[in-house]
């Protein structure tokens, strides 16, 4: 039985600093339960709210982190994922003790098939993976732990902005003066494309970028309030730079990341007039991948 | 700056332990400086030798592990290697600032061009990879640190036995009462003949086992001191129990492991009926494994 998220793991590389030109650390949640810091917020959600059972739709690492905070936590846990997931996905749902629902999306949407199951279920909680407060102040936890490090930037993946609306409230409540710095693929740069305009842009449905933790369309409203001025900026990150990182996270620093977690590298390799000599903390911050595509980007 | 090796990196990982039966926690020197538990003993060295330069003969992990340490340190090293090594590890003793110094080894052995070297530079220390006291002592730092750890086995590579005699003086040292458990590739098993038979058993030649860290002809004599009355008992691994332990430290665990430091995992594997149910932690020694060779590994 677990008392919460692990802390994280900080890692050193000197080669991969010298690399990049900075002074690096990355801090790597490759190895938080489930393999992902969706769990931060996945514990949070589990252990804040009332009810038995929770409701939720996600592909990735929010459901399997989910499901195994409410395994631990003596709750019910369905995630609706779509039936042509990846094997390797839903396994890992019923590993850590959810209910997997399969819905075909060319005929039923995740949003249809949840008020579906909540309709039948009205005692259960439906959690968002990104928008919701409880998520923001699970993923806060992060922020406190990279407030101790001595570092000028942390730069940290962009999909729905949970992550880095949980690091801005995390490190300003712990008294850092860091730069928080979102990382986000230019495929689907919503994000970088809603700070200049000042308002939530959204994407014209999911962007086919390989980083599968940031196929968002859009900020969630939540995080947009934290993120507006919250962010020092956003760096976009062309895929061929996201593989590069993914290639180097693994050769120089012995980490096995998921492309998403390798976005806040592939910022310091796409921008390094922006991070040269600076002292920068990345989070790596998942490393869920299927072999098969591991295999192909360190090929 | 470096004060010295790092703290070794634990990981829990609910569903391998599920897999494997046991309570489990890896300790992980996969992102110890340089990628491998070596660098305890090149520090070791490079910090307590008053002479200005190193050299070693290793077409592996040490030879990283001493170039560096002896550039942290401010001396000299000279790593002696096979003209056929794969040039990532070529590569990687000079980006850790050492001197690479390539043989044939068809018409000049290790052990002879040292010989030339250290005659022509008297002045330097020529380092033993194992086979030494001050390795077992830097080795043993990692004793020290597991024996905080509530576990009933240590689970270890062996294959000169270096880092199993650095764990049994830590260890006790720090007054664990842990079973060391060695974890030895089946073809190159002179240690677990060793025991049995009560004195060193020397391999008919480098046994050509996927574990290269574990290619040694025969325990060192320094550690057969300590091993022989310190291992509770050594487990022989199949080449395939050592695919397998890989793939599921990839796939469970996110762990990128050379296949030395998947040994113990496999040594878990093996030998289930003597594990199960204990309170186990598995040393995975290091990380540094060609991109290629590990690509098929997880395939």
């Amino acid at each position: 039985m677990t008392a919460g998220p692990r802390a994280t793991t900080l890692i050193e590389s000197p080669r991969l600093a010298r690399h990049a030109g900075v002074e690096l650390v990355l801090a790597s949640e490759t190895f938080q339960y489930t393999g992902s810091f969706k769990f931060r917020a996945a514990w949070r959600v589990a252990t804040s709210v009332p009810n038995p059972r929770v409701l939720t739709a996600s592909s990735g690492n929010f459901g399997q982190a989910m499901a195994y905070a409410c395994q631990l936590s003596g709750k019910g846990c369905t995630v609706v994922m779509p039936h042509n997931s990846a094997g390797v996905k839903i396994d890992a749902v019923r590993a850590y003790g959810g209910i997997v629902d399969l819905i075909d999306t060319r005929t039923t949407s995740r949003a249809e098939r949840i008020r579906q199951l909540a309709a039948a279920d009205p005692a259960a909680y439906v959690a968002s993976p990104y928008d919701d407060l409880q998520v923001i102040e699970g993923n806060s936890s992060l922020g406190d732990e990279l407030a101790a490090l001595p570092v000028d930037d942390v730069v940290a993946p962009v999909g729905g902005g949970g992550l880095t609306a949980g690091l801005v409230v995390g490190l300003r409540r712990a008294g850092s003066a860091a730069a928080i710095v979102g990382a986000e693929p230019l495929l689907g740069n919503d994000a970088a494309q809603s700070l200049r305009a000042g308002h939530i842009v959204v994407n014209d449905g999911e962007p086919q970028t390989l980083a599968d933790g940031a196929r968002t369309v859009s900020l969630g409203e939540r995080n947009w309030a934290v993120l507006q001025g919250g962010l020092a900026g956003i760096v976009e990150v062309p895929e061929e730079a996201l593989r590069e990182a993914v290639r180097l996270l693994f050769s120089l620093a012995n980490l096995k990341a998921e492309p998403t977690g390798a976005l806040p590298l592939a910022a310091l390799l796409c921008a390094p007039e922006r991070f040269r000599g600076r002292r920068v903390c990345c989070v790596v911050s998942g490393g869920n991948v299927d072999p098969a595509v591991f295999r192909e980007l360190i090929g």
